[in-house]
């Protein structure tokens, strides 16, 4: 029996059955356990909403507002002694085709509002890898980004307005409908990234574009990592830029051949994976791009002539995952770097992984700099996962070093607060935490993720 | 002699000479009078910037923080008692090629670094009207749209990281130089747009992306403003978007037929310009968009062949503003709706203007919805400009009305702020005020523009 008030909603909102309680309590990051005492709310509606954040405040219990639970750095664990907000269950959708904008609930699944929208020839670009589990109210919150950043930019980019509850259970709206609009502060993207801090959202309007072409792919592999930095630059500088700009270091490379030959060369640094996706052009996209990686310095580049072929050139980085899976207990980290440095990064890694025999997997959206480092441990072996956060943190101080940041997607959640005044410096960080206090003066909304 | 204290600066910051002062203390926007007290501050450099805050704080002093003066919405006005704080020599630039970006000073004239830009091959797509005589520091404090926005998006979309002085003095720097990066919340969006009432910019890193190619244009005229809507809608569900989709309605082509005769036959109702500037295939871009308009029911499509051509179908459209000069004494405005309802509206404005006796001119950035109304008043008839007012505010309840926004890209200013409430909502509002005061306790930036 739990020992915190429960909110008064209708009947089945507040879950009655610890074993489905405990489904909701913990998120995908590293680590992640579910508190002793907490309490799981499951909207149906705004108005669960505003209930569950007026009693809330009322009663100074945290509240941890939450979608699919994909969240990689803690922001969606149960707190103990607090409430699980789940909003999965609010998931109206509305297509504005001629205004190309979509009002959606923070509940809708990711890939299928992008599969509903391409029903009527729009898409909606962000993608981050978690899609066909994740919602959107969670990228909102996260401001997710994914593969085809490069081209179309992150969810923020998307964000035209939000209904938003407030701790203490008002609604507001903020931004507009309309293609442009500067009336009054930017609220909208101040909670967009806020990661559940700053209130919880219960409809996003969300900008669409005209569809494009099912992409065709390039996949280049590299003697060195100085002719992949040099590959990512020439791409960058082309003039119909590619959706996907993906790559993968020598260590990824090995471990998708133990899952199956994909004929990469045992000997290859690192590969790049480039598609276009320009409609009516990508055929000539994807050849123009191998013949920049060509010319700086790819030992292969294999080009698909159809999107199946493309689809198989792809196979590799997918079977990226189970690879992980198979080697062994991991954790999968998130920095970003000028894309200049990106080939300096993974040979820092490589150093490090060889100086602290931690193995640590590089790959990413290089287009952007951005890596997911993945580091393993074993889990039998003392000390094994503290030397595994170590090294991590070694690469934290190399990001920062090269002027990078410590999340360039996931957020900062629990798992990466330490790093945060680092980044920001005492005097931004001070101006986050008094917006917080704001918008939060009780300091309920997610406490400590990172604010 | 000027009651305000000054502050302790650098012989030549402040400003002496009253006749030079007075060419500091007002702006474009319609009825700029200069006060009776105002000091000038020309700051060379960001410790000026610093100086001025913390005096004015101490002091109680209101600033205005100000560029190259061209707001339409009276945000950079002298304040009666205050100190203008001009930022125009604080114009470093350094261009990232590689990167894709550049690191400014807020003095930097936006055509200048457009230019600057081009040089290195790359494009800052940011181009509001005045961009010949704007700088960046008003840009990013306003937000500033323009003409390419429909392709390229607007002002905030191009800001990775801004420095900032607050009031009091102190400096802080927001967001990243990556290409991606969620580390906290997203203070940079806040600072864009503020209007300089929650802080001064001292720097700003600008996203790039490359050249595209120079524009060909289509123009098309019309019978029905039905069909232009048609029009617009059909061309943003092109796969290829028009980087520029600019409407004139009757009054318009009446108005720049008096200047010159452009052709355009006198019973049109509105004319639709349009370009592509995408590498390889503008030509093939714009004949397929004058498809589109004579699907949409043009009366008559000219296509331009070469960029010269191109630039002589937009010969009417650069005779506009010399029109309304000619014409005689008007305020140009800002709405947004969206795109689906702006033949109504440009309807509506032709039934306002023909009922109160008031000439409306609609004209603007049709394929964002974002039209700027030119309203017209003589000065010699009492009651006359009052009445030009009036038919405006009637201009705002449809915007409003049709889910529209007061501004789309002018900013609301100390003109247009008596509609902020309605826009925006007292909760939303209230908010907006609460940062306002966090940021600038006293109250000293840029009061009453718009919080």
């Amino acid at each position: 029996m739990s020992q915190i008030t429960a909110p008064d909603l209708e009947p089945g909102r507040v879950v009655a059955d610890r074993d489905v309680a405990l489904a909701y309590a913990t998120d995908y990051s590293h680590g992640s356990t579910a508190p002793d005492d907490f309490l799981v709310v499951r909207a149906r509606d705004r108005d669960d909403v505003v209930a569950v954040l007026e009693h809330a405040q009322a009663h100074r219990i945290p509240v941890v507002p939450q979608g699919a639970r994909t969240s990689l750095c803690g922001a969606a664990t149960a707190l103990e002694g607090g409430i699980v907000l789940n909003v999965e269950a609010l998931r109206s959708t509305r297509i504005e085709v001629d205004e190309r904008y979509a009002v959606v609930g923070p509940g809708v699944n990711t890939a299928a509002l992008k599969q509903a929208v391409a029903a009527e020839g729009l898409f909606y670009p962000p993608d981050p890898a978690s899609s066909p589990m994740c919602t959107i109210g969670g990228n909102v919150a996260t401001n997710a980004g994914g593969l085809c950043c490069v081209k179309y930019g992150v969810t923020a980019d998307y964000v035209r307005g939000l209904e938003v509850v407030l701790a203490g259970g008002e609604a507001i709206r903020t931004g507009r409908r309309t293609a442009k609009g500067v009336a009054g502060l930017d609220l909208t993207g101040l909670f967009v990234g806020s990661e559940g801090q700053l209130g919880v959202v219960t409809e996003a309007v969300l900008k669409l574009v005209p569809a494009a072409d099912a992409p065709l792919t390039a996949l280049a592999t590299f003697g060195s990592l100085e002719q992949v930095t040099r590959g990512l630059v020439a791409l960058r500088a082309d003039r119909h830029s590619p959706n996907l700009i993906e790559v993968l270091d020598h260590a990824s490379l090995q471990l998708i051949q133990q899952v199956e030959d994909f004929g990469f060369p045992a000997d290859a640094q690192a590969a790049l994976l480039v598609q276009s996706d320009r409609p009516g052009h990508t055929a000539e996209d994807v050849q123009r791009y191998a013949d920049l990686l060509t010319a700086a310095g790819a030992v292969e580049v294999a080009v698909a002539d159809d999107p199946q072929e493309a689809d198989a050139l792809m196979a590799g980085r997918r079977a990226l995952a189970p690879s992980f899976e198979l080697k062994g207990p991991h954790f999968i980290e998130d920095v970003c770097v000028p894309v200049g440095r990106l080939g300096e990064l993974i040979a820092r890694a490589e150093e490090l992984s060889a100086r602290s025999g931690v193995d640590i997997v590089m790959s990413g959206h290089g287009g952007d700099g951005n890596l997911h480092p993945t580091v393993f441990y074993a889990e039998d072996v003392p000390g094994s996962r503290e030397r595994a956060e170590e090294a991590f943190e070694s690469l934290v101080d190399l990001a920062l070093g090269m002027g990078g940041t410590i999340t360039g997607e996931h957020g900062v959640g629990a798992l990466k607060r330490q790093w945060l005044p680092r980044e920001l410096g005492e005097a931004e960080l001070a101006r986050q935490r008094a917006i917080k206090a704001m918008f939060d003066p009780v300091g309920i909304l997610n406490p400590g993720r990172p604010l």
